[in-house]
Order: C-alpha cells, then structure tokens, then sequence
C-alpha cells in the first residue's frame, strides 16, 4: 500500500485524507490537535507538528512517503510546496497561494518532482476541462463561473466561506486579470456583474475575479475569464464597504495605535461568514468553451452541480475542491501521470486518459459534470 | 445693549453669534481657538477657554450677561445646562443632551432661571408649532418628517452630516419612542421606511428616528411619530453595517488590545460624512397635525424647505437650527418669554405673540414655513 501524508487538516485537508485513505495509508499532519481528533475513527494516522517547521517536515516525510498533499492555508503555500519539493516528494497542492508557482519549476525538474499546483475544482477541475478541449480544438473563449454557497440566506451577505474567509475578501479586492482579443487586460473585482440563472441553484450574480492564474501563462486564447458567483445583492453590500474604506490597506490612527481596516473588518465579518459544521451548501460550476474543432465551430458547455454531504457531513467545496485533487494523486502514485515539474492541472487535463479517469472518479463519488 | 454668551462655536454656534450680533454684544466660548479665529472678521468677542470648567464658567458668565446659548457637543450637554443653571443665567440650548432635562426643572425654578433646551429645527420649531396648536385644538395625530442632505450624492451612503456624526450613528441605534393609541411603543431605529416626495427636495426615505423627547412627556397626543429622512437606499446600507455588527458596542479582541466596533466604524465612516465647508446643502421639515378645532376635523400642514446660504456660507442647517434659537434666545431678551424652570420649544408655542415673533423672526432670515 503507498503511503501519503496530507498537509493541513482543514475542511478539504480533511476529505481529502478521507478518500485516499479507502485505497492508501494516509496521514496527516496539523499544528492543530483537535483538528486531527475529528479524524481518530477513521483508519488514519494523525502527527500534530507545525509542517513550517522544515526540519520537522523532512523527519515527517522521510522514508516511504510517496506522495504529499499540501492543503495548507495560501498564506503558507508557495514555502509549503518548495520544501516539499526540495524533499523531492511529489505532490499535489490545493493551497491557491499568491505567489507564481514557476519560479519553483526548475527545482522541481532538477528533484525530478511532479509538483500538481491549483488543483481544486476551479482553479483545478475548470483547467483540466479546458486542457483536455485545447490539446484537441483551436479554442477561441473561455468563460468559468464558479460559487460556492449556502443553502440558508442570512441577511445581510447571504454568504458563508466554504473555505478560509480572509481568501474571499482578497478575491474581492485583488484586482482581476482578464483576457480580450489576445491581451491581458485588468478589471476592477467585483466588477461586470451579470445575472445568470442556474439549474438546481436558481438566479446567481456573477463578478470578475482574479481566478485565471496560470492559464494567462499556459493557454494562448483570445477570451477568457473567469467569474465568481454569489446570490444577487451581495456583491452591492460589499462594494459599500469597499467603497467606504473598510478593507483599505492603510493605516489608520486609532486611540493611540494604527490598524488597517481590513484587519479590523476582517474580525467583524469572519465570524458571520463562517461556515458552521452542518451548514449545508452548494457548488456551481459552469464552463464554456468555443473554438474551431476539426474545421468547424464547437461549443462545449460544461455544469457541475453539487451538495453538502449529510451522511459524511462534507461540504460540497470540499467534497468537488478534494476529490478533484484525490483523483489527480491516484493518476500520479499509479503512474499513469509522470510529467516533471510545476504542473498547473491544464496539463494533466492535456492526457485523454488522465481526463477521462479524473471524470470518473469524480462519478464514482456522486460528482457529475454535465 | 443686552449681552449673550455663546458657548460653542461649531456651525451652529457661530451661525447663532453672527446672527445674534446684530443687535447684542455677543461673547463667543470655545477650546478651540481655530474655530474661534473664523468669527474673527465680525463684530463678535471671543474667549478661547473651557467652559466644562465650572470655576471658568463661572469666571466667564459672572456680571453682566444676560443670557446664555449653549451649543456644545451633546455628551456635554447636560451638565453645561445644569453649570448655567447653577450660575442663574437664562439659557436656550440646542445641545440635544440624551438625559433628561425635566431633572434640572426644580433648580431652574428655584434659581428663577428660563432654560429652554432642545431649541433647534425638529427637535425645536417642530415643537414650537405643535405647542401652538395643540394649546388651541385636540390634536390627535402628529407627525413630523426632518432630514438635512447634501445636495452632491457621494456613492456609498449619499450623505454628509451637518452636525456631529457620532450623533448620526446613535440616531441609527437608539431604540424610537413613538406614540401609538395613547401609547408609548418601542421601534427599531430605521424601522418602518416609507418613500415621500417632497416639493424641491424629490423623493426621499424616512424612517423611525427618537425625536419626540419631551413631547412624549408634555403632550397627551394618541399618535405621535418623528421620522428622519435620507436619500432612498440610505437605509438599507446601514442596515448591512448594523446587523453585521460594525455599530456594536460589545468589545472584540483586536491584536491582544480591545475595541468597540462602533468607535472604529466611527473612524472609518466620520471622513465621509464630515461636510467641507461650502458643501451645499439643504433641509426639509414637514409636519403634519390633526384634531378637533371648534367642533370640526381640521388638518394642518407645514413645510420647510431651506438651502445652504452661498453669501454667508451658512449651512442650511446651521440656519435653520440656530436662527430658531436665536428667535428664542431674542424673546427672552426682550422679556417676550419669561416661564421658568425647563423650558421645551413646546411651552414657547403655546403663547401665540411668541409663536408670530419666531415664524416673523425666520422669515427675516428667509426661512419661510408654508
């Protein structure tokens, strides 16, 4: 049996270690005990280490680790993957850090490493779709759509986090990149609203934001995007709030001391977005590609509908965010994907293969893409 | 010629020694000797001290002064009331203190002292008016619409506060009292939006405000209602700021030190709402009472509509706030009104030679009441 050790036992760190654990033995490693406790009666080892700690990491990963999972908050993630790669583990990362994963690139192909970054369900699912369709077809427009949501609206925002709540108010203030007539061009975020309506989830709203990352580096495409989804109304709250200045970056004096209003209005909106265990939400995922496909036009449209697990008490982010990065680590510890280097899932998507496991194994978990 | 003492000198105070000036030796007190400086080029004598000094105070008013306004800050409105008192000066106030004034009757009576508080538009002419009529009919219905704007609408909140804006957020908080069959009722402030159309004003919103005061106390009225208006859409942002909690006064951990998130909201929202000098704005008030008059239903409507005077650079609530106080103020003086004890607008009304002299008196200053 191969040996895997997941990184971060958050909510996708969690379902994650869950899944591969029916087919590998699986641990995971947090500085937080009582994350790990929630997993003691499943048949998964448990380590509580602060995985920053690079000493500590090379003891944890020395030996037979085969593959490593890094679900560790983005703030974490760049030095997360480097080192895991400067151990020279392969690995699969769904932390949607900041900073260009190809500066690490040459290291990885020096460590002969497979280093799968952005692997989730958009960024991740969405660019394995479009790799699989731009290896095959001259691709003229991508459009992504992607939310993900309670079922229970709460006044005022309608809004709690499936994943970390500081990552939501970044999405809603790092300017977005877009890309028109074969040009990189930068939106305001939230800007560009449009009303589109969903099967199952009903009228959504959806906004520019920053979500195109690596495919403005990999893909050679005219038009592309990439927009968030929220219920309509909610992305008007927080325009107010942006517009008043409560999630400026700039100091201001108070009572002596200084403190940025997103510091401040972080600790007021986070415990409102959090996500309580048992609140049950939604993932909408929509896809549109367009091009030239053997001489003629093609349009493929894509929708991904998902629910809160109540038998496991997973959430559908969780459930679409991990099983798609648990599908692309079973390609990786069978062999069946070997490619070195910093691999944004564009690449992976590339292999027919490789597609067409990761489509079904994400069926044989109740994930069906239309 | 008689002499007032002013103590205050913000918009309104200032608004009320140049007025005032005209015919009294006025005195202006302030800490702040900037804002002194601006009344430099009348003919008005100023005093940079701090009157919540008692012995200062006492210092200041001692010999000849014949009467007192106090237009200070609300947090130091009842006790500069109660200091004047002592000092057995006749005073009107437009501080609009939260305590209850009715507390310092027994010492204005005993120190023979007329102090009429709450001396502005609504609180303050509104109560004027109503006192008038309701010493001559049954007055079964009153209600009362104020609100002061900008005429520039700055996106997010369209709204710029011509006084204190710490005063503006405790509006939003406070609880209403209104009056309901006889009863006093406890509303949400913010409660209760209906849209109006005003005559130069265009539509605007109103909602529940606590600004009936003493009238609660003074008038056995069966409905009674005042209501604050704002820009529509106004109200629904501030709702989001409210029931998200950035008004609240419960402290939350920040950084190992403790803050109330209504002080730092202040911070933030306090810069937006400050108006700049020559900012243009204007007020509305419009009241409506009625009741029995002579056996007959009757129905009396009142509106006022005021604009930011460009001469003199005079907000338009600054004139119509102050210019009401100094039509009282100059009542006094001239032995026009003497009841003593705590004096609300209302009791000035009900005297109809004091009720022509202050509509008399604002129309001089072109502020007309149809």
């Amino acid at each position: 049996m191969k040996k895997v050790a997941v990184l971060g036992c958050g909510r996708i760190g969690s379902a994650i270690a869950a899944d591969l654990s029916k087919n590998y033995s699986v641990t995971v490693i947090d500085i937080n005990k009582s994350s790990l406790e929630k997993l003691s009666s499943q048949n998964i080892k448990t380590i509580t280490a602060d995985f920053t700690d690079k000493n500590k990491l090379k003891e944890i990963l020395s030996g037979d680790i085969d593959l490593v999972v890094s679900a560790v908050p983005s703030s974490l993630g760049f030095e997360t993957v480097k080192n895991i790669i400067s151990l020279k583990k392969n690995l699969v990362d769904i932390s949607f850090f900041n900073e260009d994963a190809f500066l690490l690139d040459e290291l990885a192909k020096q460590n002969d490493v497979t280093a799968v970054v952005d692997c989730g369900v958009a960024p991740g699912l969405s660019n394995i779709i479009l790799g699989y369709h731009n290896a095959r077809m001259k691709v003229e427009k991508f459009e992504c759509f992607v939310g993900g949501l309670p079922f229970v609206k709460d006044y005022p925002f309608e809004y709690k986090a499936p994943f970390s709540p500081a990552d939501v108010i970044e999405e809603y203030t790092r300017p977005a990149r877009i890309v028109e007539n074969g040009r990189t061009v930068i939106k305001q975020a939230l800007s560009e609203p449009e009303l589109i309506d969903f099967q199952n989830a009903g009228l959504l709203e959806a906004f520019n934001t920053d979500g195109l990352r690596s495919l403005l580096k990999t893909m050679k495409i005219p038009f592309m995007k990439e927009k968030t989804l929220r219920y309509p109304g909610h992305i008007d709250k927080i325009k107010i709030l942006r517009e008043a200045g409560f999630f400026s970056n700039d100091e201001i004096e108070f009572n002596g001391f200084k403190i940025k209003p997103i510091d401040f209005t972080s600790k007021i909106l986070f415990p409102l977005w959090q996500l309580k265990p048992g609140d049950r939400e939604f993932t909408v995922l929509k896809i549109l590609i367009e091009g030239i496909e053997k001489g003629k036009t093609k349009i493929y449209n894509y929708y991904l509908y998902d629910e809160f697990d109540e038998e496991t008490q997973t959430t559908s982010m969780a459930r679409t965010t991990g099983y798609t990065c648990s599908a692309v680590a079973d390609l990786i510890l069978n062999n069946k994907f070997g490619r070195k280097g910093i691999i944004p899932p564009e690449f992976v998507g590339e292999n027919e293969k490789c597609f067409n496991d990761i489509v079904q194994y994400l069926k044989q978990r109740n994930i069906s893409i239309k």
